[in-house]
């Protein structure tokens, strides 16, 4: 049976920049790591991601549902045949599948400890390796990763948080007339997906467009050691461990250059990056809550950027 | 052996107008997502699914049991079949037998999470995918899920609830001679349910004539800017997550108008839709207790539709 | 081997009358649907059950242990048999066995929920269904279930309670000369059962045919309106959950008045019968306990059935 | 191998009269159903059944370890041999074997509750009854069942603990004098069993003919009607749960009345036996302790006998 | 590969005396039944073990680890091939091995409780037996069974415990001067091991002969009435359980006379056997806590040896 | 496909001078056996490791997941094979890999405790030993074993935390110009792996003389008797369990003074190695934390090896 459905356009969504950015983001530089989208339920977590993969015909979304086997996930080599003829064979799992595409992991905080390292080390390396009595295989494995999670029912281990390089909170619209147009907009979309579609090619094929030339020059962006210093401050002064934040920092704000299509990152750039690299990162009490409030630490950031 | 038992008849049932009411709904417009019923027990739950479904000779109630496995819910895909002979063999679960049908399930609150999950993704999409081992298959799953639970064994998870597009709760009568009238009818229908189901004949084909008229114009009825906007204020007002409540409201405004026959959705539909949509995606306290009286919600809606 | 055993006379039971009529009770009407027996070890639960069935040739006692399994209880389907040949293959269980008989659990309360679900509803229906595979068999399973548990060590779900129609409290008898009585019958019982039994041949007989009477004559007892208004009243002012409680009610009233030898049921025969249906359907508190106590709950009975 | 080694002769045991006394009648009267021996460590309880066993070539002592399974204790029908060739096979367990003998499980308290549940009813019936998939076998199974525990490691369920007749408290000799004689004995026996056990010879007779005598005479020893009285008497003021007390109390004092060689049972019977059935019958508190002082239960038999 | 390594001479060892003791009695008298070391980690206890058997060349250590099964340890058996030629095999396990061996558990307060149990068992009787459906093999099991713990890390059960003949707690040495020369000896040892055994050649030897010529009088040595009666005075003032312990504390003065070359045991024999005998024997509060300080237990043994 | 990666310099590394000098030692004396890393995330322990192994082109980093299995890690012997020709065979695991080599570790805390000390038996002995049904096989594995742990994750039993020889603590640089560095060499490095690389080629190649040097003169490195009882009073006054800090002080002591080229090891020697083999080892209260301060443990170091 064929079941393509028309997927809803990304620029359509109402609401969610942030979430958006992040994304975004992912997509122009794949080498910053995946992004961990947290919030409340019914916020369009899911739509945003297949919208925005969506956007290029090329990119696919690969789902990891929170029951996949490790089999299932990295592969596996098929032992009777490689002992049988001297020849390995491997099964491709979805680390494969995923190769230069985004991984999707919705509810990832459900997910078994040992899967979600298994990933985030290919995610690191870029490299799925499997080994089975003596017998290796080893295949590139570039994804974006991308989990969701509801913190109201469990958080990941800090660990894990400290080794997505973006995090964002969403949180449903507050405005009625933003609520109205995005319920409008969804009605619009049930009743004839094609014709909804329709009306945004414009704004689809630009946001496109500018993906691609970010995408093009984000090796080039270059940064001042001022901007790194920056960088090591706020961390220091918020107590982070180790040095994975500052490097976050630099990267994203290297990023968010050369979507902006400039070659230079600047203070800003460092400053809206903070915003997604810190987050997850922030230290906590015992019982965890975390040991700062978000808009003592946005000043922070201001202070330092300011200098 | 031929088990054939007569049905007791959907209309012959005393109180439970709510319950009545949003089974009927889903009947009229299957994309609403189905019902969960919770109240106490002994109130006629079961016997009114299944005599909604008996006014419809194409419409079957599927049985899931919390027994049920992963595999007879989904169906399975023989892969030995599929390895030797290059063709997939699917072996069709619950889902599918359950298309254009009533999927039912008691004590949903006693089903695994994990499953509650699946039928929901299935309910969403109208659409039932088993992957297994590079190999998948899909067929469309489009049905009305009514699930059933005692609050007191334990509830479900919040993230889960809120898949649920409408909710009631049941109570027995507290009038003793709806009481009588409840044991009257169930003696007489005990002694010859034959005759019994006789006297219902007129009302039965009435209340299946009534329900197809709706389902013939459901997807022709609209709903004016304002009304959105009421559904807004509403969910920003009692703090629901996301934007699904504001959508759902306005999607079962849209069946009730289809059901009084009318093709514009006013404001007495959205009050009635409210009290349908509403009450299980309330916010919690910690300790599991909602946060607002139900009778402070009644009093905000009549006040938001009041304008 | 043939062990056959003289079996202890149910008119030589000392005590317990309440039990011994619920269990009579069931044997006249088995719709009635069974009786869970509550109450301290020592107290001849197993013995009046295998005593009364010993009355009738006909009648058998079925043991289910609470370590059967599913199977062993509904039936197995033989799938291999089903597959190759094209005829399903039915291995009844012990349910099958049960049909026109009596179900007897002995410690009830530790058996498998599922499974005592799974009774209930085969008790409540008249028919036992077992599906696998798409493949489905049904067969009738009309049988009295007899229950028993000590509730020192663990008590049902309320949910599974309510759908026993009769609960009785059994203990040991506090006067000597009773007392006294137990143990001689029982002793001369040990040293001879066949003089033993023979000297309640008449009694035995006398009974026997007083239930065979009332068994044919319970579809004609009738119950006037006030009856049922009565009833109701009842339920309404002791907050029992749904309607379970009066259908009950008016059912063992009509069946007390078959035993009887009347064909109409009167308010005595309703207050005999509030106190088989009600000691388990009264609500408790968060903490377990009953909110009311019986002897208020008697008072109340005597009350409405006066009027 | 041939390990076959002598055992210390029962009559060379220092102490532990009750537990003797209750080893003895349950030879005598086998249908007394078993003694619980509860006690701390290094009491000799395991060497006094042994020694008991080995005074009668024909008595062997069966054990039944923690961790046996139910096939090993009731036996297995080989069910393919039985669909084969249409005869059933039965492969009998630990139960056949201790028919006519002793079952001895030590820290019985540590064995699964189900197969305790299982020996008390094949030992208050006589006979095990095996059944599977609509095949059964039954063979006879009248054993004396002794138990020991160490109460400090947990106690058994109060269901379970009412169905042994007869329960001792064991602990070690307070005597210094005795306590050497233990050691003395126990060292001479490690030395030269064989010459040690000579030195018993005469007194292993005498105790073997006077238990044999006492089996001959055991059937016929009556007891008058008050002494039913006495022990009905006794039951109620210690509010014991049902009847089983009152019957085992009996039953006891006529097996020591055959014990002491006469045939009609009288009061100080009737007070030993109470000290053999009643201590695991108390009412406990919540909290587990037992409610009555051991003192004042002595009193109170002690006043209802002297009457 | 052959692995055979040097072992530590055991006379080189440096303090842990009473360890040392104890383990040499058991190698003298090993119907003792072993002994249990506890203690903090790093004081060499599996080094003296070891060194120890590495005296005897026909003295073998074998390691039971505690993740040993059932069947590795006691053996099993080959049930097919009984059922097929009719005759058993036996495949032996680790107790097989261990007959007049020393068996060795490392952490045995982490070991499975039931196979303490076992072990125990066979070590009581000399004989390790194993039953599998009506077939039955037993063969000769006498070994020194030597166990290790950290007390820090969970106790056995009191019931295991008593079992164990006797106990030393060891600790690390408090002298500085004694820890260089552990030190000095550990870094020679490891530098050349041939040459550092060979300064240790004629201190092993005479150890050697000591324990050989203990052996062959053990059996001869006596114990007079008054030590036997200090002995039992001893537990009954400590109320330890039962009257293992009496028994213990002679036979280890037996065998500590013949250590001594005596035939006589005398009082300062059950002295320092009872410092090895009661100290896992002592009464424990509910907390689990002994309720006698040891320092009050020697007051109390001096004193009555000393009478 | 071929993965091969260009490797991070050790000389590159900022900071983290102790964890380096610990790896180093292990390289230089692997009989040192390995070292314990604790610390906060994104430190570089990782990095670190893989560093040191890439400047022996013969060392290699063999990884163990802690999802690995006991045969995987000890190898496994092919029991079919064995009983069928007689010969065993044996298939090796991770520790035979890993002779000669580093063993890593990550999240060590999180391994099954009883491979953790399989491991570390391992490599006590610098051989492994397989045994199965009575067949056994054993190879040599002397390896450096390195594990690493963040201790917000759960601590390691003291049993095991002692068995590692040395510890040390990681976190973050606080400079933020160190920090600037670490960035700045993480993004040239991430640009171009080889000619960053190549800016480090001398340094390398010192380090890997300096090492090469020290381990050909380490077995005849020294120490005097009084740098021998210095390491005892520093366990004594800290009441550190048995005897094993004092021997890996010194023998830490020994690996440091052949790093420094001296074939002499003094007192500085003692301290630096007591600050590695010492914070692991000191005692803990109750509730886990240590009972001294870090600074007052340096503080008695330091007199200890002033005097």
């Amino acid at each position: 049976m064929n079941c393509k459905q028309t997927i809803y356009p990304f620029t359509a969504l109402v609401g969610q920049e942030r979430m958006q950015e992040a994304l975004i983001l992912n997509v122009i530089n794949p080498a910053l790591g995946g992004v961990l989208i947290r919030g409340e339920k019914g916020t369009a977590k899911s739509t945003a991601v297949r919208a925005l993969a969506d956007l290029f015909s090329s990119l696919e979304v690969v789902d990891l549902p929170i029951s996949a086997t490790e089999d299932q996930v990295v592969g596996s080599l098929n032992m009777e045949q490689a002992i049988k003829t001297g020849e390995k064979t491997f099964e491709p799992g979805l680390l494969a599948k995923a190769h230069k595409q985004m991984l999707y992991i919705d509810e990832i905080n459900l997910l078994d400890d040992h899967l979600v390292d298994v990933l985030l080390d290919a995610a690191a390396m870029g490299v799925n390796t499997v080994e089975r009595e003596g017998i290796s295989h080893s295949h590139p494995a570039e994804f974006v990763l991308v989990g969701t999670m509801n913190p109201e029912e469990g958080d990941l281990r800090p660990q894990l948080l400290d080794r997505f390089a973006l995090s964002v909170e969403v949180r449903g619209e507050q405005n009625p007339q933003a609520r109205v147009e995005v319920v409008k907009r969804r009605l619009a979309f049930e009743r004839d997906p094609e014709s909804f579609a329709r009306q945004y090619q414009d704004a689809q094929q630009s946001l496109r467009e500018n993906i691609l030339y970010a995408k093009s020059i984000v090796r080039d962006v270059t940064a001042a050691d001022d901007l790194l210093e920056t960088a090591a401050k706020i961390s220091i002064k918020l107590e982070v461990d180790g040095h994975r934040a500052d490097l976050m920092m630099i990267k994203t704000a290297l990023t968010l250059a050369a979507f902006a299509g400039r070659t230079s990152a600047v203070k800003s750039d460092l400053s809206r990056a903070a915003a997604l690299v810190l987050p997850h990162r922030l230290r906590r009490t015992p019982f965890e809550d975390y040991k700062q409030d978000w808009s003592d630490v946005e000043q922070l950031i201001y202070e330092e950027c300011a200098v």
